[in-house]
Order: structure tokens, then sequence, then C-alpha cells
């Protein structure tokens, strides 16, 4: 069934803030959407594009009464906002956020929420390398996925308006536990991440290659393109499974660079026939 | 001005040679082209999609009275197909081939060739993950990149011809000394390829991550669906600088655990703005 809100507070207005508001107005699931933020620009642009029905810089103020409140903050930044608003929750308030890592967050709210608990972490699987309100789109989560933390300790009726919340909006929902989703989102996206940032780099670094790129070049870099702080954020809040992940690739290097070293084309075609048959087993297409 | 080709030999009947044959025979450049390769099938195939006149198991027989020989087989073969037919060349006949590393093959052909060499070494940047001559394309060169060798003992008609080639197929050509050459393309097309063979294994083994995979794993991983036996040849014919392209990456990596151990978020700052400007300074979007 349907979710339905009455008063909605979403906290940082950029692309994923103002989507949602915009999905949940498109599909007429909220009574009212308070737009929160430290960027006076920003608010005025959520409420020009209609994401928000009014603007505050007081998350506390903004959070009073609300059924929903969602923090769509910088990850480094959604942990002081769960301190800010949890005062100020009503015993119905369903609290998430949208941060890229949950061990961190969902961690910090295990420790300092009344339990059982009704903040409840998501990550939706959306965006682009755009951002800010001015380019929230109401159809952004359709056909994407948003995780939603699973575990003990959450107040279930919680957990089942969060997921509804975003199978409204379009998503399909996989619960995870939070130490697992940072672990494998690690591999899938951070490192990924991290290394299209090598790519571009060192290409740079060594000489003008404008002219020597292709497709290649241009999938694997993409999100090069991405923005630093957001990144820096999911390094730091993701720490020990990028620090694993990332000693792995060393060691997976190792391995590549030896079999070059030696001349060695049965290791060589073994290495790039598993990750052809990994590719398969991981991408539907 | 329009090359024009009296007899054309492709030794290597897949992607790129069907596509060339295809793409000479759509502009009208060549009056007959013959194919060879080594399984009846692919030359099958290669006939019924119309891109050779007629085939041949025997690259030296079909390469006598050619005026065009282009070498299209994976790039661990090039060399020993130039001695094949090298003792046949006419005076006139101009031969390239379309790997992509040049230092091995343009080597070799630096120190057996007549001098001035007639041998140019040319690299295609055209291709996909799919292979064989039935999905050869007329317009797969239309809007390419090709890297043609430059450096001091070409025949320059002969050079000239073959930049004429590309050009005449729809590729922009830019010529590039073949040590050159390698040490860019290792890290433009394949490091990269490395690593992205590295993200798709290393995640596979990580667990079931087909629910966590977004659009940046998704491009990040495609070309880890290529064929293992062309890039098994491109590591072990651009040896040195995939060494010293892999180290490094160790190297930037190592950089990136060290700022993520630290909790230093001036560096992760750094390390990403750096990789956005590389980024934008390499790839015209």
């Amino acid at each position: 069934m349907e979710p339905h809100f009455e008063r909605v507070t979403i906290i940082g207005a950029g692309l994923l803030g103002a989507s949602l508001g915009l999905a949940l107005k498109a599909r007429g699931l909220a009574d009212y959407i308070v737009g929160v933020g430290r960027r006076p620009a920003s608010l005025d642009a959520a409420l020009r594009v209609g994401a928000v029905d009014s603007v505050s810089m007081d998350a506390r103020a903004a959070a009073e009464g609300a059924d929903l409140i969602v923090i769509c903050t910088p990850a480094a930044l959604v942990e002081r906002q769960l301190d800010e608003v949890r005062p100020v929750c009503s015993a119905q308030a369903v609290v998430t956020d949208v941060a890229s890592t949950k061990q961190a967050v969902c961690g910090h709210a295990a420790r300092t929420w009344p339990s059982p608990r009704r903040f409840v972490g998501s990550h939706p699987m959306a965006g682009s390398e755009k951002f800010g309100p001015e380019h929230g789109r109401a159809d952004l989560y359709e056909n994407s996925v948003c995780l939603v933390e699973s575990g003990a300790g959450l107040d279930e009726e919680a957990r089942q308006r969060v997921a509804a919340l975003w199978t409204a909006v379009g998503a399909t929902v996989f619960e995870i536990d939070p130490a697992r989703h940072d672990a494998l989102l690690a591999r899938t996206s951070h490192i990924p991440h991290v290394l299209a940032a090598g790519i571009a780099t060192l290409a740079a670094r060594h000489g003008d290659v404008r002219r020597m790129i292709g497709q290649g070049y241009r999938d694997m870099t993409r999100i090069a393109a991405s923005r630093p702080e957001v990144w820096r954020d999911i390094c730091l809040t993701n720490r020990n499974a990028m620090l694993d992940g990332i000693r792995e690739f060393q060691e997976y290097l190792a391995a590549f660079a030896r079999a070059i070293e030696e001349g060695d084309a049965g290791a060589l075609d073994a290495l790039f026939s598993e990750a052809n048959r990994a590719r398969r087993a991981t991408v539907d297409e």
C-alpha cells in the first residue's frame, strides 16, 4: 500500500533531497514538505522547482511535528543532524537518510536513538554527476535500487514505512545489514571511484592524452568527475572496508604485474577469463 | 585526396578486418579484396557479409601482387605475419597492421624490413566487445581516432598512403612514435582494462553483489567483458609500459590508503580534486 505523510522534513536540499520532494509531490504522497539547508540560494532553488512548500535553516524547528524526516546531507554530516533532530522527534516520526555509507550512521543511531529504533538507514542508489536542487527530478528514483537497513533493534513499523517510501517513489528495495552494505559497496562503488580518479590523474600526469582516448577511458573515468567532497566523506566514513578493499586491489595488481613480468600467457588468460565471467555474473545486460 | 587500391589483402578476418573490407568497398576505394584467415567459418562469414571478394588460408600467396596489405590479427601474431609476407611484397606494396600495441610490431619491422620501410604501423582506436566478421560494419572507423606510426626510417609515400587509408574510412589520424604510443596507451587503455578486470573479479569474489551495483560499476566493468586473448596479448606486447604503469597505480593506491588511514580529509580532497580536473582536461564532453 502507498504510504502517506502529513508533514515531511527534508534536511539537505541537494539533488537527492529535492528529487525526493518532487517525487513525493508528483505522487501525492505528502501533504506538506519543509526543506532545510544551510545555503539560502539552494533553499530558494528547492522552492522554485517546487520540491518543497517552505524552507528553514533550523533543522530542529523544522523537524518538530514531522511524521517523516529524511536527512539528505553529505554522509559526514548525517550524525550531527541525527543528534539535532532526535530530541524533537515525535513518537510517530520515522527518520531515515540517504548516505552512501551505512555503518557509521546506523552505528551512531544505534548508540543514541531510543529503542526500538525509528531511525532506519537508507541508501538510494540514484544520482548523477550533477548536483544541486535545480537538477532535481521527480523520476530520479524510478527503476533504481534502494538499500534499506536491516538488523536487530529496529522498530518494525518504521522499517516497513521507510521501505514503502522508497518503493512508492519507484525504487526496488533490498534489505541489508550496514556492515555488509559497506563491505560490498566498497567493492562495487567506493573503490571503483578511487580507481577512476587514479586513471584520470595518472593519465593527465603522463602527458597530453586527449587524442589517445577511446570509449573505455571515457566510461572508466566518468565518475572521476564526481564531487570531491562527497567521495572524501565516503572514504572517511567507510574507512575499514576501503582499506581492506584497497589492499585486495594492490594484491590483484601485484599478481597481474607478476604474470606480465614473467610473460606468463596462461596466468594472464586465467585473470582476464575470470574477469569476463565475473562481469557476466554481476551485471545483467 | 582519396587513395585507391587495386588489390588489398586483409590478413585476419575478425571485426576490424571485416569492417575495413566493408568500409573500403562501400567507398569504392579498392578493386579487389582477399581475406586471409585460419578458420574457414570466419572466412565464410567475411565472404557472406561482403567484406572480401575471395578468401585464402595462405597469407603469403594472398599477399603476392597486393598493393595494400593490412594485418588484422591479434597483436601477438603480427610479427609472424610480417615475416610471412615480407618476401613476397612488391616494391609498390604498402603494409600496415591494427595492433593496439606498437613498439613490438614496429620494432620487429624496423629490424627486418627493407629501408626505407614501407610497413607503417597503425592503431585504429575502434572496436567493441563484439568480435568476428559477422559484426563487421562499414562505419566502424567513422569518427574514430587512428594513431599512425611516425619516426625515422619510414618511406614517406607509404606513411602518407597509410594515413590516407584511415582518413578515407572516416578516422582522424594522429602520428605518434611507437614508444610514446605504448606508454600513453598503457595509461589510457591497457591498465584501465586490468583495473576493470580487477573490479569485476574482486566484486564477484566478495559475494553476490548483483543487487548492489549502480551505473558506476556498469561503466567501469564494461570492458572487463572483452576477449581475454586480446588483452593477454596486449599485456605481453606492452610489457615495460604495463609494469611501469601498474607500479604508478600501486603508489597512487598507497597514497589513497594512507590518507584514509590517517583520516586526512585535506589529502582526500586534494586527490579527488586533482582527478576531477584531470578528467576534464583529458575528455572533451
